[in-house]
Protein backbone atom coordinates (compact mmCIF):
# COMPACT_ATOMS: atom_id res chain seq x y z
CA UNK A 1 0.00 0.00 0.00
CA UNK A 2 1.05 3.44 -1.26
CA UNK A 3 1.90 5.78 2.02
CA UNK A 4 -0.43 9.33 1.96
CA UNK A 5 1.31 12.27 1.81
CA UNK A 6 4.68 11.17 0.48
CA UNK A 7 6.98 13.43 -1.32
CA UNK A 8 6.53 13.63 -5.20
CA UNK A 9 8.60 15.30 -7.51
CA UNK A 10 9.23 16.66 -11.30
CA UNK A 11 12.11 17.85 -13.79
CA UNK A 12 11.00 20.16 -16.68
CA UNK A 13 12.59 19.12 -20.13
CA UNK A 14 12.31 22.41 -21.84
CA UNK A 15 12.78 21.04 -26.14
CA UNK A 16 13.61 24.37 -28.44
CA UNK A 17 16.59 25.99 -30.18
CA UNK A 18 14.76 29.36 -29.53
CA UNK A 19 14.52 29.20 -25.51
CA UNK A 20 18.16 28.22 -25.97
CA UNK A 21 19.17 30.82 -28.13
CA UNK A 22 17.58 33.57 -26.20
CA UNK A 23 15.61 34.80 -29.17
CA UNK A 24 12.41 33.43 -26.56
CA UNK A 25 11.90 34.22 -22.99
CA UNK A 26 10.62 30.60 -21.38
CA UNK A 27 7.57 31.45 -19.06
CA UNK A 28 6.20 27.86 -19.04
CA UNK A 29 8.95 26.58 -16.41
CA UNK A 30 7.41 29.15 -14.14
CA UNK A 31 4.02 28.27 -14.36
CA UNK A 32 4.50 24.27 -14.71
CA UNK A 33 6.73 24.63 -11.12
CA UNK A 34 3.99 27.00 -9.48
CA UNK A 35 1.22 24.91 -10.31
CA UNK A 36 2.46 21.51 -10.22
CA UNK A 37 3.47 22.77 -6.15
CA UNK A 38 0.06 24.23 -5.27
CA UNK A 39 -2.28 22.02 -6.70
CA UNK A 40 -0.81 18.57 -6.71
CA UNK A 41 2.30 19.31 -3.91
CA UNK A 42 4.81 17.96 -6.46
CA UNK A 43 8.57 20.01 -6.27
CA UNK A 44 10.57 20.49 -9.36
CA UNK A 45 13.61 19.51 -8.43
CA UNK A 46 15.41 19.95 -11.75
CA UNK A 47 14.55 22.07 -14.94
CA UNK A 48 16.87 21.51 -18.33
CA UNK A 49 16.55 23.15 -21.56
CA UNK A 50 18.00 21.33 -24.85
CA UNK A 51 18.05 21.88 -28.76
CA UNK A 52 15.72 20.27 -30.98
CA UNK A 53 18.43 17.29 -31.67
CA UNK A 54 17.34 13.90 -31.40
CA UNK A 55 19.70 11.98 -30.03
CA UNK A 56 19.57 14.87 -27.09
CA UNK A 57 16.43 14.63 -25.91
CA UNK A 58 16.90 11.18 -26.20
CA UNK A 59 19.89 11.41 -23.83
CA UNK A 60 17.74 13.77 -21.51
CA UNK A 61 14.61 11.77 -21.67
CA UNK A 62 15.99 8.88 -20.09
CA UNK A 63 18.21 10.08 -17.43
CA UNK A 64 15.30 12.59 -16.17
CA UNK A 65 12.73 9.85 -16.11
CA UNK A 66 15.06 7.34 -14.68
CA UNK A 67 16.15 10.13 -11.72
CA UNK A 68 12.27 11.67 -11.00
CA UNK A 69 8.65 10.20 -10.64
CA UNK A 70 7.36 13.09 -13.29
CA UNK A 71 8.83 14.51 -16.34
CA UNK A 72 7.44 17.42 -18.35
CA UNK A 73 8.31 18.02 -21.61
CA UNK A 74 7.43 21.64 -23.13
CA UNK A 75 7.92 21.71 -26.99
CA UNK A 76 8.34 20.44 -30.45
CA UNK A 77 4.93 18.82 -30.81
CA UNK A 78 3.50 21.15 -33.52
CA UNK A 79 3.15 20.30 -37.25
CA UNK A 80 7.13 21.61 -38.58
CA UNK A 81 10.19 19.61 -39.86
CA UNK A 82 11.86 21.05 -36.60
CA UNK A 83 8.82 19.84 -34.75
CA UNK A 84 10.68 16.12 -33.43
CA UNK A 85 9.56 15.66 -29.78
CA UNK A 86 7.33 12.47 -29.79
CA UNK A 87 9.00 11.02 -32.22
CA UNK A 88 12.39 11.45 -30.04
CA UNK A 89 10.51 10.03 -27.04
CA UNK A 90 9.20 7.47 -29.39
CA UNK A 91 12.96 6.22 -30.08
CA UNK A 92 14.45 6.91 -26.53
CA UNK A 93 11.34 4.13 -24.69
CA UNK A 94 11.70 1.76 -27.99
CA UNK A 95 8.21 2.05 -29.06
CA UNK A 96 6.54 2.58 -32.46
CA UNK A 97 5.46 5.91 -33.49
CA UNK A 98 2.44 5.77 -35.10
CA UNK A 99 -1.38 7.91 -35.09
CA UNK A 100 -2.86 7.65 -31.83
CA UNK A 101 -6.79 6.78 -33.25
CA UNK A 102 -8.20 8.90 -30.49
CA UNK A 103 -5.91 11.90 -31.26
CA UNK A 104 -6.58 11.55 -35.03
CA UNK A 105 -10.09 12.03 -34.94
CA UNK A 106 -10.07 15.07 -32.79
CA UNK A 107 -8.02 16.92 -34.85
CA UNK A 108 -10.25 15.82 -38.02
CA UNK A 109 -12.87 16.71 -35.94
CA UNK A 110 -11.36 20.13 -35.23
CA UNK A 111 -10.11 21.13 -38.82
CA UNK A 112 -13.00 19.15 -40.95
CA UNK A 113 -12.07 15.96 -43.15
CA UNK A 114 -10.83 18.74 -46.32
CA UNK A 115 -8.31 20.84 -44.09
CA UNK A 116 -6.94 17.95 -42.24
CA UNK A 117 -3.48 17.55 -44.36
CA UNK A 118 -0.29 15.81 -43.46
CA UNK A 119 1.73 18.36 -41.69
CA UNK A 120 -1.52 18.47 -39.07
CA UNK A 121 -1.80 14.83 -39.13
CA UNK A 122 1.72 14.47 -37.48
CA UNK A 123 0.05 16.13 -34.70
CA UNK A 124 -1.79 12.33 -34.37
CA UNK A 125 1.39 10.32 -34.28
CA UNK A 126 3.00 9.84 -30.71
CA UNK A 127 4.22 6.59 -29.20
CA UNK A 128 2.35 3.77 -28.96
CA UNK A 129 0.47 3.25 -25.51
CA UNK A 130 -0.15 7.31 -25.04
CA UNK A 131 -3.18 8.51 -23.16
CA UNK A 132 -4.04 12.02 -24.22
CA UNK A 133 -3.58 15.55 -22.24
CA UNK A 134 -6.75 17.27 -24.04
CA UNK A 135 -6.16 20.64 -25.10
CA UNK A 136 -9.21 22.87 -24.92
CA UNK A 137 -7.63 25.85 -26.85
CA UNK A 138 -6.22 24.46 -30.12
CA UNK A 139 -7.37 20.67 -30.20
CA UNK A 140 -3.96 19.22 -30.89
CA UNK A 141 -3.48 17.76 -27.87
CA UNK A 142 -0.38 16.51 -25.52
CA UNK A 143 0.29 13.08 -24.17
CA UNK A 144 2.04 11.19 -21.54
CA UNK A 145 3.99 7.85 -22.08
CA UNK A 146 5.51 6.05 -18.85
CA UNK A 147 6.06 9.18 -16.27
CA UNK A 148 6.73 11.92 -19.06
CA UNK A 149 4.40 14.29 -19.83
CA UNK A 150 4.49 16.16 -23.23
CA UNK A 151 3.10 19.74 -23.94
CA UNK A 152 3.27 22.05 -26.19
CA UNK A 153 5.72 25.00 -26.18
CA UNK A 154 3.16 28.19 -26.99
CA UNK A 155 2.24 29.31 -22.69
CA UNK A 156 -1.29 30.02 -23.26
CA UNK A 157 -1.81 26.89 -24.76
CA UNK A 158 0.07 24.58 -22.32
CA UNK A 159 -1.17 27.17 -19.85
CA UNK A 160 -5.12 25.92 -21.10
CA UNK A 161 -3.84 22.22 -20.73
CA UNK A 162 -2.52 22.03 -17.79
CA UNK A 163 -5.47 20.77 -15.54
CA UNK A 164 -5.71 18.10 -17.52
CA UNK A 165 -2.92 16.74 -16.45
CA UNK A 166 -3.69 16.41 -13.01
CA UNK A 167 -5.51 12.85 -13.34
CA UNK A 168 -2.48 11.19 -14.05
CA UNK A 169 -0.18 12.56 -11.16
CA UNK A 170 -0.44 11.07 -7.61
CA UNK A 171 -0.89 13.98 -5.00
CA UNK A 172 2.23 14.77 -2.73
CA UNK A 173 2.87 16.95 -0.29
CA UNK A 174 2.23 20.65 -0.63
CA UNK A 175 5.15 22.83 0.59
CA UNK A 176 3.39 25.94 2.36
CA UNK A 177 5.29 28.96 1.77
CA UNK A 178 5.21 32.44 3.98
CA UNK A 179 7.09 35.52 2.67
CA UNK A 180 8.71 38.83 4.77
CA UNK A 181 9.84 41.70 2.56
CA UNK A 182 12.28 43.68 4.87
CA UNK A 183 13.90 46.99 4.30
CA UNK A 184 17.41 46.13 4.97
CA UNK A 185 20.45 44.55 3.38
CA UNK A 186 21.56 40.77 3.82
CA UNK A 187 24.31 41.36 5.64
CA UNK A 188 22.29 42.78 8.38
CA UNK A 189 20.99 39.46 8.77
CA UNK A 190 22.69 36.89 7.52
CA UNK A 191 24.34 35.42 11.21
CA UNK A 192 20.61 35.71 12.36
CA UNK A 193 18.60 33.89 9.49
CA UNK A 194 21.82 31.51 9.48
CA UNK A 195 21.15 30.56 13.25
CA UNK A 196 17.58 30.44 12.80
CA UNK A 197 17.95 28.33 9.61
CA UNK A 198 19.77 25.67 11.21
CA UNK A 199 17.28 25.60 14.15
CA UNK A 200 14.89 23.89 11.53
CA UNK A 201 17.35 22.74 9.45
CA UNK A 202 15.38 19.63 9.29
CA UNK A 203 11.88 21.26 8.34
CA UNK A 204 12.05 24.29 7.10
CA UNK A 205 14.31 26.21 4.36
CA UNK A 206 15.25 30.05 4.22
CA UNK A 207 15.94 31.95 1.06
CA UNK A 208 17.06 35.04 0.86
CA UNK A 209 16.70 37.09 -2.18
CA UNK A 210 17.79 41.52 -2.01
CA UNK A 211 14.97 43.15 -4.11
CA UNK A 212 15.37 46.50 -5.57
CA UNK A 213 11.43 47.62 -5.56
CA UNK A 214 9.71 50.47 -6.14
CA UNK A 215 12.94 52.57 -5.20
CA UNK A 216 13.10 50.46 -1.94
CA UNK A 217 16.31 48.26 -1.77
CA UNK A 218 15.37 45.36 0.28
CA UNK A 219 15.52 41.61 1.06
CA UNK A 220 12.49 39.10 0.84
CA UNK A 221 12.83 36.26 3.12
CA UNK A 222 11.16 33.53 2.11
CA UNK A 223 10.07 30.30 4.38
CA UNK A 224 9.20 26.94 2.83
CA UNK A 225 7.77 23.76 4.26
CA UNK A 226 5.78 20.71 4.44
CA UNK A 227 4.72 21.37 7.95
CA UNK A 228 2.39 24.03 8.65
CA UNK A 229 2.97 24.23 12.19
CA UNK A 230 6.48 24.45 11.88
CA UNK A 231 6.76 26.56 9.63
CA UNK A 232 4.77 29.22 11.63
CA UNK A 233 7.39 28.93 14.84
CA UNK A 234 10.08 29.51 12.25
CA UNK A 235 8.08 32.41 11.05
CA UNK A 236 8.06 33.81 14.33
CA UNK A 237 11.52 33.57 15.20
CA UNK A 238 12.45 35.54 11.95
CA UNK A 239 9.44 38.10 13.11
CA UNK A 240 11.29 38.63 16.62
CA UNK A 241 14.75 39.13 14.78
CA UNK A 242 13.27 41.57 12.78
CA UNK A 243 11.60 43.72 16.07
CA UNK A 244 14.64 43.20 17.87
CA UNK A 245 17.04 44.83 15.25
CA UNK A 246 14.45 47.14 14.56
CA UNK A 247 14.42 46.58 11.24
CA UNK A 248 11.13 47.74 8.59
CA UNK A 249 8.83 45.35 6.91
CA UNK A 250 7.99 46.26 3.05
CA UNK A 251 4.39 45.81 2.15
CA UNK A 252 3.68 46.12 -1.60
CA UNK A 253 1.26 43.90 -2.56
CA UNK B 1 48.10 26.13 -33.01
CA UNK B 2 44.12 26.85 -32.46
CA UNK B 3 42.26 27.40 -34.89
CA UNK B 4 40.45 30.47 -36.23
CA UNK B 5 36.86 30.48 -35.90
CA UNK B 6 36.01 27.34 -34.48
CA UNK B 7 32.97 26.33 -32.73
CA UNK B 8 32.74 27.35 -28.80
CA UNK B 9 29.84 26.51 -27.01
CA UNK B 10 28.80 27.09 -23.20
CA UNK B 11 26.20 26.12 -20.78
CA UNK B 12 24.64 27.70 -17.88
CA UNK B 13 23.56 26.44 -14.33
CA UNK B 14 21.05 28.55 -12.50
CA UNK B 15 21.40 27.76 -8.92
CA UNK B 16 18.38 28.65 -6.92
CA UNK B 17 15.27 27.06 -5.10
CA UNK B 18 13.57 30.09 -6.13
CA UNK B 19 13.68 30.15 -9.79
CA UNK B 20 12.80 26.66 -9.78
CA UNK B 21 9.79 26.86 -7.24
CA UNK B 22 8.37 29.02 -9.88
CA UNK B 23 8.44 32.45 -7.05
CA UNK B 24 10.67 34.05 -9.48
CA UNK B 25 10.72 34.14 -13.47
CA UNK B 26 14.60 33.66 -14.45
CA UNK B 27 15.67 36.36 -16.97
CA UNK B 28 19.37 35.28 -17.11
CA UNK B 29 19.25 32.39 -19.35
CA UNK B 30 18.21 34.54 -22.35
CA UNK B 31 20.10 37.63 -21.45
CA UNK B 32 23.71 35.51 -21.18
CA UNK B 33 22.70 33.51 -24.25
CA UNK B 34 22.17 36.47 -26.73
CA UNK B 35 25.57 38.18 -25.20
CA UNK B 36 27.25 35.10 -25.54
CA UNK B 37 26.08 34.45 -29.28
CA UNK B 38 26.54 38.15 -30.52
CA UNK B 39 29.52 39.56 -28.67
CA UNK B 40 31.58 36.26 -28.44
CA UNK B 41 30.35 33.91 -31.12
CA UNK B 42 29.52 31.10 -28.30
CA UNK B 43 26.20 29.15 -28.51
CA UNK B 44 24.57 28.01 -25.39
CA UNK B 45 23.59 24.38 -25.81
CA UNK B 46 22.24 23.40 -22.29
CA UNK B 47 20.59 25.03 -19.85
CA UNK B 48 19.86 23.50 -16.17
CA UNK B 49 18.12 24.86 -12.84
CA UNK B 50 18.87 23.01 -9.98
CA UNK B 51 18.35 23.85 -6.17
CA UNK B 52 21.09 25.33 -3.47
CA UNK B 53 22.28 22.18 -2.50
CA UNK B 54 25.80 21.23 -2.37
CA UNK B 55 25.82 17.94 -3.27
CA UNK B 56 23.70 18.90 -6.41
CA UNK B 57 25.47 21.85 -7.44
CA UNK B 58 29.30 19.62 -7.21
CA UNK B 59 27.28 17.25 -9.85
CA UNK B 60 26.17 19.31 -12.16
CA UNK B 61 29.25 21.58 -12.14
CA UNK B 62 31.62 18.38 -12.98
CA UNK B 63 29.28 17.13 -16.08
CA UNK B 64 28.96 20.28 -17.57
CA UNK B 65 32.62 21.34 -17.07
CA UNK B 66 33.36 18.38 -18.83
CA UNK B 67 30.99 19.00 -21.42
CA UNK B 68 31.52 22.17 -22.69
CA UNK B 69 33.78 24.84 -23.25
CA UNK B 70 32.49 27.38 -20.66
CA UNK B 71 30.02 26.74 -17.93
CA UNK B 72 28.28 29.97 -16.70
CA UNK B 73 25.87 29.62 -13.25
CA UNK B 74 23.75 32.36 -11.64
CA UNK B 75 22.81 32.69 -8.19
CA UNK B 76 24.50 32.14 -4.69
CA UNK B 77 27.12 34.40 -4.27
CA UNK B 78 25.73 36.85 -1.63
CA UNK B 79 26.12 37.30 1.99
CA UNK B 80 23.33 35.08 3.21
CA UNK B 81 23.55 30.67 4.42
CA UNK B 82 21.69 30.07 1.50
CA UNK B 83 24.67 31.25 -0.88
CA UNK B 84 25.96 27.94 -1.17
CA UNK B 85 27.52 28.01 -4.78
CA UNK B 86 31.00 29.14 -4.40
CA UNK B 87 31.85 26.68 -1.30
CA UNK B 88 30.46 23.76 -3.83
CA UNK B 89 32.49 24.81 -6.45
CA UNK B 90 35.57 24.85 -4.42
CA UNK B 91 34.57 21.72 -3.63
CA UNK B 92 33.87 20.31 -7.01
CA UNK B 93 37.26 21.09 -8.16
CA UNK B 94 39.32 19.84 -5.03
CA UNK B 95 40.43 23.48 -3.93
CA UNK B 96 40.60 25.44 -0.80
CA UNK B 97 37.79 27.92 -0.48
CA UNK B 98 39.44 30.78 1.25
CA UNK B 99 39.70 34.72 1.06
CA UNK B 100 40.66 36.18 -2.65
CA UNK B 101 42.93 39.03 -1.41
CA UNK B 102 41.73 41.73 -4.32
CA UNK B 103 38.21 40.41 -3.87
CA UNK B 104 38.69 41.52 -0.16
CA UNK B 105 40.37 44.59 -0.50
CA UNK B 106 37.75 45.23 -2.93
CA UNK B 107 34.75 44.72 -0.77
CA UNK B 108 36.45 46.47 2.05
CA UNK B 109 36.85 49.70 0.28
CA UNK B 110 33.51 49.80 -0.70
CA UNK B 111 31.50 49.12 2.60
CA UNK B 112 34.07 50.73 4.62
CA UNK B 113 36.53 48.92 7.48
CA UNK B 114 33.82 49.45 10.03
CA UNK B 115 30.66 48.04 7.76
CA UNK B 116 32.93 44.99 6.59
CA UNK B 117 31.25 42.83 8.62
CA UNK B 118 31.73 39.17 8.38
CA UNK B 119 28.73 38.07 5.99
CA UNK B 120 30.14 40.57 3.73
CA UNK B 121 33.54 39.24 4.08
CA UNK B 122 31.99 35.56 2.77
CA UNK B 123 31.76 37.56 -0.56
CA UNK B 124 35.40 37.37 -1.10
CA UNK B 125 35.53 34.05 -0.35
CA UNK B 126 35.84 31.62 -3.09
CA UNK B 127 37.87 29.02 -4.56
CA UNK B 128 41.87 28.98 -4.51
CA UNK B 129 42.70 30.68 -8.13
CA UNK B 130 39.90 32.17 -9.03
CA UNK B 131 40.05 35.30 -11.11
CA UNK B 132 37.61 38.30 -10.05
CA UNK B 133 34.85 39.11 -12.99
CA UNK B 134 34.43 42.74 -11.95
CA UNK B 135 31.05 44.42 -10.71
CA UNK B 136 30.41 47.75 -11.11
CA UNK B 137 26.92 48.02 -9.65
CA UNK B 138 27.37 46.55 -6.03
CA UNK B 139 31.06 45.78 -5.82
CA UNK B 140 31.00 42.02 -4.63
CA UNK B 141 32.70 40.41 -7.61
CA UNK B 142 31.97 36.92 -9.69
CA UNK B 143 34.94 35.20 -10.59
CA UNK B 144 36.45 32.54 -12.78
CA UNK B 145 37.56 28.84 -12.00
CA UNK B 146 38.76 26.55 -14.98
CA UNK B 147 36.34 26.68 -17.51
CA UNK B 148 33.55 27.91 -14.90
CA UNK B 149 32.09 31.67 -14.47
CA UNK B 150 30.41 32.34 -11.51
CA UNK B 151 28.13 34.91 -11.49
CA UNK B 152 24.96 36.51 -9.47
CA UNK B 153 21.15 35.82 -9.44
CA UNK B 154 20.01 39.58 -9.77
CA UNK B 155 19.44 40.34 -12.99
CA UNK B 156 20.26 44.01 -12.95
CA UNK B 157 23.84 43.13 -11.55
CA UNK B 158 24.46 40.33 -13.31
CA UNK B 159 23.75 42.57 -16.78
CA UNK B 160 26.56 45.33 -15.60
CA UNK B 161 29.41 42.33 -15.52
CA UNK B 162 28.45 40.39 -18.30
CA UNK B 163 31.12 42.41 -20.27
CA UNK B 164 33.90 41.67 -18.17
CA UNK B 165 33.95 38.26 -19.03
CA UNK B 166 34.93 38.84 -22.27
CA UNK B 167 38.57 39.07 -21.52
CA UNK B 168 38.09 35.26 -19.75
CA UNK B 169 36.78 33.61 -23.01
CA UNK B 170 37.86 32.35 -26.30
CA UNK B 171 35.69 34.02 -29.65
CA UNK B 172 33.17 31.23 -31.73
CA UNK B 173 32.08 31.97 -35.17
CA UNK B 174 29.05 34.50 -34.60
CA UNK B 175 25.79 32.89 -36.03
CA UNK B 176 23.59 34.97 -37.80
CA UNK B 177 19.88 35.30 -38.06
CA UNK B 178 17.35 36.04 -40.35
CA UNK B 179 13.52 36.12 -39.16
CA UNK B 180 10.46 36.50 -41.68
CA UNK B 181 7.16 36.98 -39.75
CA UNK B 182 4.26 34.98 -41.99
CA UNK B 183 0.52 35.52 -41.39
CA UNK B 184 -0.38 32.17 -41.93
CA UNK B 185 -0.65 28.53 -39.99
CA UNK B 186 2.49 26.16 -39.54
CA UNK B 187 0.83 23.59 -41.37
CA UNK B 188 0.23 25.61 -44.56
CA UNK B 189 4.08 25.59 -45.39
CA UNK B 190 5.58 22.80 -43.08
CA UNK B 191 5.87 20.50 -46.53
CA UNK B 192 7.96 23.35 -48.22
CA UNK B 193 9.92 24.51 -45.00
CA UNK B 194 10.99 21.02 -44.35
CA UNK B 195 11.75 20.19 -48.29
CA UNK B 196 13.78 23.76 -47.70
CA UNK B 197 15.40 22.68 -44.66
CA UNK B 198 17.12 19.28 -45.96
CA UNK B 199 18.29 21.39 -49.03
CA UNK B 200 20.16 23.43 -46.45
CA UNK B 201 20.76 20.80 -43.35
CA UNK B 202 24.62 21.34 -43.23
CA UNK B 203 24.19 25.07 -43.01
CA UNK B 204 21.28 26.26 -41.83
CA UNK B 205 18.75 25.66 -39.27
CA UNK B 206 15.37 26.51 -39.70
CA UNK B 207 12.80 27.30 -36.45
CA UNK B 208 9.24 27.58 -37.16
CA UNK B 209 7.27 29.04 -34.29
CA UNK B 210 3.86 30.11 -33.62
CA UNK B 211 2.35 33.25 -32.27
CA UNK B 212 -0.34 35.38 -31.57
CA UNK B 213 0.47 39.27 -31.22
CA UNK B 214 -1.25 42.26 -32.00
CA UNK B 215 -4.42 40.14 -32.79
CA UNK B 216 -2.55 38.79 -35.50
CA UNK B 217 -2.33 34.49 -35.36
CA UNK B 218 1.06 33.76 -37.22
CA UNK B 219 4.23 32.10 -37.85
CA UNK B 220 7.41 33.49 -37.24
CA UNK B 221 10.35 31.72 -39.38
CA UNK B 222 13.65 31.99 -37.68
CA UNK B 223 16.74 31.02 -40.08
CA UNK B 224 20.23 30.60 -38.34
CA UNK B 225 24.04 30.22 -39.87
CA UNK B 226 27.27 30.55 -39.32
CA UNK B 227 27.59 31.08 -43.33
CA UNK B 228 25.93 34.22 -44.50
CA UNK B 229 26.44 33.42 -48.05
CA UNK B 230 24.06 30.29 -47.75
CA UNK B 231 21.79 32.04 -44.86
CA UNK B 232 20.48 34.93 -47.62
CA UNK B 233 20.39 32.09 -49.66
CA UNK B 234 18.15 29.66 -47.72
CA UNK B 235 16.25 32.97 -47.16
CA UNK B 236 15.89 33.94 -50.33
CA UNK B 237 14.42 30.19 -50.98
CA UNK B 238 11.66 31.30 -48.18
CA UNK B 239 10.66 33.99 -49.63
CA UNK B 240 10.31 32.81 -53.09
CA UNK B 241 8.08 29.76 -51.22
CA UNK B 242 6.23 32.84 -49.53
CA UNK B 243 5.61 34.66 -52.38
CA UNK B 244 4.43 31.52 -54.24
CA UNK B 245 1.59 30.47 -51.49
CA UNK B 246 0.86 34.41 -51.77
CA UNK B 247 1.56 34.91 -47.59
CA UNK B 248 1.13 37.89 -46.21
CA UNK B 249 4.58 38.88 -44.46
CA UNK B 250 3.86 40.52 -41.17
CA UNK B 251 5.97 43.70 -40.05
CA UNK B 252 5.36 44.93 -36.39
CA UNK B 253 9.00 45.75 -35.14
Amino acid sequence: MKKKNKKVNAAILVIGNEILSGRTQDKNVAFISNWLNSKCGIIVLEVRIIPDIEKVIIKHILELSKRYNYVFTTGGIGPTHDDITSKSISKAFKLKYEFNVEAYKILEKYYGVKEFNNPRKKMAQMPRGSKLIYNPSSAAPGFIIKNVLVMPGVPSILNSMIENCKKYLKKGVKIISMTINLLTVESKISKQLGSIQKKYIKSVSIGSYPFFRLGKVGVSIVTRSEKKLLLNKCYEDIKKMVKLKKIKIFKYD
